[in-house]
């Protein structure tokens, strides 16, 4: 077989076999096929897309290329949730503790990684002493005992797929459907996933930009997970907002205890139970959404599901008296109030703007080694169909400096205005196969 | 400017500016561009074509890549040939010393290269003692007082057409009419053309499989050259068998010659006169293709076409008195008849075939340090049209040992019969503009 040949018949739009997947992946991450050719075929699916079962093919051969996390220790079906990327977007800290309180496992794998804010790991060290470097076997237990714990990135999964991705950037060929897709999945099953919910982003802010690129990247998902045996669903949610109010680290969990108590953001919870929703199906716990809907409201009025997360947080060395006390949480010296500059009903909010002015703050993280500010952030008071006065207070900064001019203009020109008042779907479309 | 951009533009379907295509030539041939970028950009350009002012761009940004020659110091329009490559095919032999009989001047830079017969200096090699180390000042001065000098090559000519290349060929991107057509053109360009007549050929045995792709090949390549002011023309000419009857050195000399005496086969001497003429117009020199024809019979009638071929060979170091006694050119010990196998009309020979069979027996070079041998090769008795019985002689091979039944086999197996007398038709289109 040549690699040669390979692209050749991707360029003519032939389907490549499995044995043709295989050899690129394994020769591409040894080193043996050389970054040239590799970007050649990536530009060449770009063109000729890939068939449902290439893609299946192209995603197990990208799990096979490194470690694969065990978790056949743990009784149940694990089910993980992945999110293509939202600012604000706090759900991972509800629906977890959420869907353990179903009985449902929930053995989550987590990192840090860059963006505006931190990842569900800085998010946690909020809480303090919460940390993550658990033996694979506190791990194990942790999660049959309470149906929840979060471990650190370990292991070395999908080398291929990172060694693509960072092609891709570099040669135009991020926005390929299958090549997203397969990404995405090869991480999720690498990580130990039986089944995965998946919640995709669209609008302005988001990756995809349109319904359909949307819809067509979550049945492309959806497809693979199917094709190779884990039960996959997704959603389509709009991302013509940040989610809920809070942009930050320990404010995200403040508004996700809020929510876990039932007095969250309308927004941040009917996603938060949407998708919790759909892995207990995807689990096999339920049969219907209306079902799990039903479950899952309960532990949010018993307080079983708060109770959850505080038993969590002690498990992994937190302070789990804070989720009784999120007052004292961290907190940022200066509260500064970001004041409206027209007026009008809000027409949307350019959530990646909004997630800029938060890593500003010091919310986020621009390289490795940057160190995260958990206590600042942003507090929006003004969301999509609100009505605005020239003057009212559209959102307060948390900071750590007065010297905020900058971020103030950001998050004014990240508000939109219209005449009329807009109704929002967050909900856009479910997709099951 | 970023690559990544360019690649992106061209990938969406974007017309690439002057400087983008500079800023991608000019980088990848000092190195500061990787070869995966290269590459992505070559794959989106198979896929999403060039416009004629983009060939263009490519093909000068590739001639400033390096050197180019310089012939200003020759009087009059220096007119170049190529050809996609063809077996058997000695037209350069022929139609050199025609045009320069008619006072064109004909300034060559010509190379061993890779190939089933050896090239145009290993050919001439056969006359004993011609050599192409010329230096710059004689080779000037030979083409202005005889018209006619070839002179080995030298400087680095289109180094980002190089490097190109090899990076098409391993990554699929061979086939792309923009691709191909400003490599063929750069090369003309910077060896010193100031107008190109193209000879592209087409069938089974050539590059061009279909005339409809030989067409746009030439068409693009005819569209370079008057956008960067290089007066150029093409034919499409038919390869459904050998050029000529003679496939070897030495043999494809003896029949340069019979050529330019009136004598050769009629296939050889329709091309060359249909190219010379087109060089002869191209150069200016006459206004019609009829008028050069008729120019051109006189030059073959009254011998000063053989004359100009002899002056040449001695100015050269040649021995002139073989071109009058072109039996004592080498010779191989052994003389091999090929026997038809078959009965039937020949319905066509397939050239690729019987140039690996001339190469079997060592005419031409598979690796650069291959020595050619001058005297073997291959004189077909039948061609296309010609009635064959079982038995007959259909070729016979010049071989320096017996042990040719491989050569045999292969020859009988390039010959392709049909029950009806096939009419052919060598020149199938000339496209002029």
């Amino acid at each position: 077989m040549r690699m040669v040949d390979i692209i050749a018949n991707k360029r003519d739009g032939k389907e490549l076999t499995k044995e043709e997947i295989e050899f690129f992946i394994n020769g591409y991450t040894k080193g043996e096929i050389p970054d040239y050719q590799a970007s050649a075929l990536l530009m060449a699916i770009f063109f000729n897309d890939m068939t449902a079962q290439e893609s299946a093919n192209l995603t197990m051969a990208m799990v096979n290329s490194g470690d694969q996390i065990d978790l056949s220790a743990i009784e149940g079906v694990k089910v993980d949730k992945h999110s293509t990327g939202g600012v604000g977007d706090t759900t991972t800290l509800v629906l977890a503790p959420l869907v353990a309180a179903l009985d449902i496992p929930v053995a989550k794998m987590s990192g840090r990684g860059l963006g505006h804010t931190g990842g569900t790991i800085d998010k946690l060290e909020a809480l303090d002493g919460f940390h993550v470097e658990l033996s694979q076997e506190d791990f194990v237990n942790l999660v049959n005992k309470d149906k929840l714990a979060v471990i650190g990135q370990s292991g070395n999964l999908t080398p291929a797929d990172k060694l693509i991705y960072a092609l891709r950037d570099v040669t135009a060929t991020v926005n390929s459907i299958p090549l997203i897709a397969s990404s995405i999945m090869s991480k999720k099953i690498a990580a130990g996933a039986d089944a995965i919910v998946l919640d995709v982003k669209v609008g302005d802010g988001a990756f995809m930009k349109t319904e359909e690129d949307a819809v067509q990247l979550a049945k492309a998902m959806v497809e693979i997970g199917n094709n190779v045996g884990r039960r996959t669903m997704a959603i389509i949610s709009s991302m013509e907002e940040p989610l809920g109010y809070a942009i930050g680290n320990a404010n995200e969990v403040r508004e996700a205890i809020d929510t876990l108590k039932g007095e969250g953001p309308e927004d941040l919870k009917e996603l938060s139970l949407t998708l919790a929703s759909q892995m207990a199906v995807a689990s096999g716990k339920v049969q219907t959404t209306e079902e799990a809907r039903e479950l899952l409201e309960k532990v949010i009025a018993d307080g079983s599901a708060l109770e959850k997360f505080k038993a969590f947080v002690n498990n992994q060395g937190g302070n789990g008296s804070l989720v009784d006390q999120p007052e004292k949480l961290p907190t940022a010296k200066y509260n500064i109030d970001v004041l409206a500059t027209a007026s009008g009903y809000v027409d949307s909010i350019d959530a990646e703007q909004v997630g800029v002015a938060a890593s500003i703050l010091g919310a986020g993280r621009q390289t490795k080694e940057d160190e995260i500010d958990l206590a600042v952030g942003i507090i929006l008071h003004k969301k999509v169909g609100d009505a605005v006065k020239e003057g009212d207070v559209l959102a307060t900064l948390e900071a750590n400096t007065e010297a905020v001019e900058d971020v103030v203009k950001k998050v004014q020109n990240s508000y939109h205005y219209g005449q009329d008042q807009k109704q929002t779907k967050l909900i856009k479309r479910i997709i099951t196969a």
